[in-house]
């Protein structure tokens, strides 16, 4: 049990279901004298919210955040920051249908094997409603990352079988990213992409897809052996978010069929500074930052939920079929990427106000 | 700081380096009462030991655990556990050559730059030797997970180009595993990989791999909302060996091209229990077991150190070449099987006992 | 930094000011299945309430809890449980006057050392407030333990000079302790206790005291060595508490002045149960439980805060004197009562929980 | 379960009993660059050493420590730094005449009813055979602190009836404390305390007593609100170590019979520096460090071996009597002085590292 928290010296706890009153995060470990207000939480949280563009679910969610602690005439005062934002959309409605059966490939099944039973009103405590909160803590994280001079940029690198084309990852912006509805700066690919999930969800069906997350600026050194090195503490953080179902770093699976002699990335000295001339292993040498841009990739697994019939069992077994009649994203990468940044930069914060302690 | 220690309840706690006296684990939260001997342990460190076969790396090491603590008239006492494995090979070698010189694809670089120098006798605490008290961690951890009916068995999938058939993952035995030397069930690839090898060693190169790592018998429930999910844990403790650069649950990046109702596994009842009619979801919903066999794949990448020249620079930035003259694993799969092995099995003994703390 | 938390297998986090919007306590790893309304805390809130009773400050705090989640239909889900208590008077006040002194005896000094600045409209983090939400959790901590059969009674022992009888520590019950507002349960120290405070209140100043707290019902057995000791976790969460100033167990700090052949408890055998004929030891050997009584005081010091001129500096180190204008507690030991409980509920709670991850 | 570790930023993780092979210490979070060699352990490992004076038990142990890991070259390597200390004593002997007995003020009877069996050599994991790990580590905090110009002397307060005269805690020197073997700096109560200690010897007794232990040069500002107060994390490393039955700090329990206007430090300007006139808040304010002398005392109870027969029972509760044969402490007071500077020095380097990262 107890497994609501993340990180060490900037950790963040969280609580809160789908239908419940709402969802809440202490960010312990902020910094002393941070500038922060409750509408610089805005700009990311339209980023993951629903209803945002004609691909994803058109819920409507205000999200709201309301900083309850942690913050003194407009600047962090150093200890435990809460930020609350609370469900909008808790109306009674008739679960009798769907409360004894279990949803395909969500958490129905096993969050009752664990806990002898579960929130039927939607995922509870497993629905990606959660993530709210983790996107609030994500801003607070970029902003301390921001004084390292990092930066945080993901973007959808691949739906179905449209992969884009990024040639050089560490040049990637924001407002590149933002430039249409699915987060992909291949502006030649974007819109294939929305035509297919459009397509897709005409088809009352969902599709999976990749997410690719670049931090710049990143100091060598940072990441803690042997057990919280960068590429397993990334990791934790961005398995611990819904539907991902793969993480990989620089060359990734794709070193399967390398030889060292192709894989191996040179060390040079460019303007007086030790670097390496490729960047194949991800920014990461021994799980420690090695100055170079740090390169991620998350496999996201298509919507669970279908508005079509699904075969499913009730609780006692008896064979039955599931139709979800909730607004659903067709598909989740749009949404996700402001989530996975959020795990990147929440996982970065940490370790840079862990590497402060080695310096005395 | 402070990163060698991994798990809550079933915790280890490792310290050592390629060329100190020798490795040690505490292994904090071991039950009372389970039969455990020094000779336990010999079989799984025979499987990571070095020269264990002309496709792993010629050097030896004698690999001798010793209880220090926690076991008394041969079971465990319920207090912390330690065994110390010596380093045989300390003797003073000539260092000078690769001294200043930082290796490709090593931590050497970013060691230096986090602590100001670095071990150049050889890896130091990024050296795969550390593994060496991993592997005996998880004998113990099997051992834990056996009293709950819990196997693990890994097993290599792909080798380069050449992937192996495994129809029935869940299936595979551990005698099937050991019955060749490049630790592949399937009986028609394991030679083709042995050759490939064996090739790529007389080439003075290297190659990587794909490791798939099965565990059988885990009940529905295991795993902790929302951070300490059990594919988050796993991740993590799978991303903290070396050389690993992708891991993926079930389907993984193959999710990325599948539509939601090609992915989705439907629940079934089958001999009064509830279970799913395919595995595609890899063992786990919402990141809890679902009581089917969980299946992950590592991506490993192939060896740095390569016994041809490669052009690096020196601590001060001048270009040089290195020459590692080490015998050196031409493909880092075999070995990796144990240790992959042994991190599933401290992170799933981790979660069986925290599943315990809510049966009251 | 990241010192919010408290516990391993129950933990809670929290966060709040005195003169923010409000506290909120996130409390991990909560079994499932406990019954738990907003109302069941009520009760114990209002015994740490302020002006409960003419011994206590006057100020008016209404304390209404919500719970944001881990709750679906009127028990606990196994999910984190939050909950919310906002602060009533948030008024703007004139703090001009106080905005750069230093309080005597308070926290303000220190935080504008730790932070660089302090939140001076009070307490801020610093200030007894933040306790709110721990009586709060604590009260979920007493559910918990109601199940392993434990109840956790405490009591005023001593203000000032006066020192009650209590011939048997484990027969006190809370009807007693509630019988009147000073909650000592020697009836006839009780009204002297009460006229000594009163006295010290028309005097415009404070007086300090000794609280004792037992409990009952816990098995043998409970307490991790060696770091995790029952004794060392009570004490850790007792002096997190503001105004302790000395922790001690059974004999407490008379055992410096008693031989072994004074101080041993010998082992009996009663009612085919091994027992202690007498309990010097407080109920705990080796840190951990041996089934007899729990038995531990707090020291807690005067109130700090006196509504009389004291001398004091200002940031910049002038000379200056200070009175504190708002009403405040002339004695904290009535008040202290639930919170002391709480954080010996909330840590025998985590104990019990711990205890089960070797059960296997 | 998993109690074996202490602190954060610097963690120490024990392991070992008294009858084992050896005890282990790995610290985890050691800054980089210290000067350590394996005799700098020497000193404070010969201050806690059996058969060290007349007054302490006779038995003998060499102690002799060795680095496993963590150091290169003779500095730290930033990595985790392990010591090995091998138990001396382990011959066979004859147990057969307490292995069913209870001793009283043991933890026999805990670790029976906790794990179902209990070393019965000795006090197995509960015995303070395990603190040579912890003064090792102690001795690696020490110089931490140096860095920061933080010194940590204790004594000798008090033995039965007799306490000392020291009216300036702050200015008490190691030298002073190491001028005779009861280690009480007031010379004149120290041989009455010696001829006290030496009576109840011959009386096949044991007694009690009180340390004081006081840190000098700490800054304000070290310490985390609100659960990891430096009191709270002061409180946990002091009572888990064995015999301590109170703590207390400043004032200390005295404060129950003092007014606020008797007890608050007032502050004052002192060469350009904002202090307190007294120190009767013992150096912590709020649980952070105020910049005074930090002062604090353990009570240690009186050792409960003693070589005459006591009335106990057997694990099946029947009647008998016990008579330790071993040698014993008749005072564990000159012992537990470099025990409690080591937790207490062990706490201050974990939080003197957690301070830097609230830094950026």
């Amino acid at each position: 049990m107890a497994g609501n928290s993340f990180g060490q010296s900037f950790r963040i706890t969280t609580a809160g279901e789908s239908h419940g009153p709402g969802n809440v995060v202490i960010i312990d470990g902020v910094p002393p004298g941070i500038p922060l207000l409750e509408k610089d939480f805005l700009f990311d949280l339209s980023r993951r919210r629903p209803g945002q563009s004609k691909i994803t679910t058109q819920r409507k969610e205000a999200d709201t955040p309301e900083i309850l602690s942690g913050v003194f005439e407009g600047k962090t005062t150093g200890t435990s920051l809460s930020i609350l934002i609370r469900n909008q959309d808790q109306r009674s409605k008739d679960y009798e249908d769907i409360k004894d059966k279990y949803r395909p490939g969500h958490a129905d099944f096993t969050f009752d094997a664990k806990y002898g039973f579960r929130d039927y009103r939607g995922g509870g405590r497993a629905s990606a409603r959660e993530t709210v909160v983790r996107v609030a803590a994500g801003v607070v994280a970029k902003k301390i990352l921001a004084r390292a001079g990092v930066v945080v940029v993901g973007y959808v690198k691949q739906i179905g079988p449209l992969v884009a084309t990024i040639p050089h990852p560490e040049k990637i912006t924001l407002s590149e990213v933002e430039s249409n509805i699915v987060r992909c700066p291949d502006v030649e690919m974007a819109p294939q992409m929305i035509a297919l999930i459009d397509e897709v969800r005409k088809n009352v069906d969902s599709i999976g897809g990749v997410a690719e997350i670049v931090t710049k600026g990143i100091p060598a050194g940072w990441g803690e052996p042997v057990f919280d090195k960068l590429k397993a503490d990334l990791a934790k953080g961005l398995f611990s978010l819904p539907a991902v179902m793969g993480v990989e770093y620089g060359e990734g699976f794709n070193v399967a069929t390398l030889r060292g002699s192709e894989n191996n990335d040179y060390f040079i000295s460019k303007r007086g500074k030790i670097t390496t001339q490729t960047n194949r292993h991800g920014g990461m040498l021994g799980g420690i930052s090695s100055g170079l841009p740090l390169v991620l990739r998350c496999a996201i697994k298509p919507t669970s939920s279908l508005a079509r019939p699904q075969p499913t069992v009730t609780r006692k077994g008896k064979k039955t079929t599931i139709q979800t009649k909730g607004r659903h994203d067709p598909c989740l990468l749009p949404r996700f990427i402001p989530m996975g940044e959020a795990m990147v930069a929440i996982t970065l914060a940490d370790h840079y106000l862990r590497y402060q302690s080695c310096r005395i």
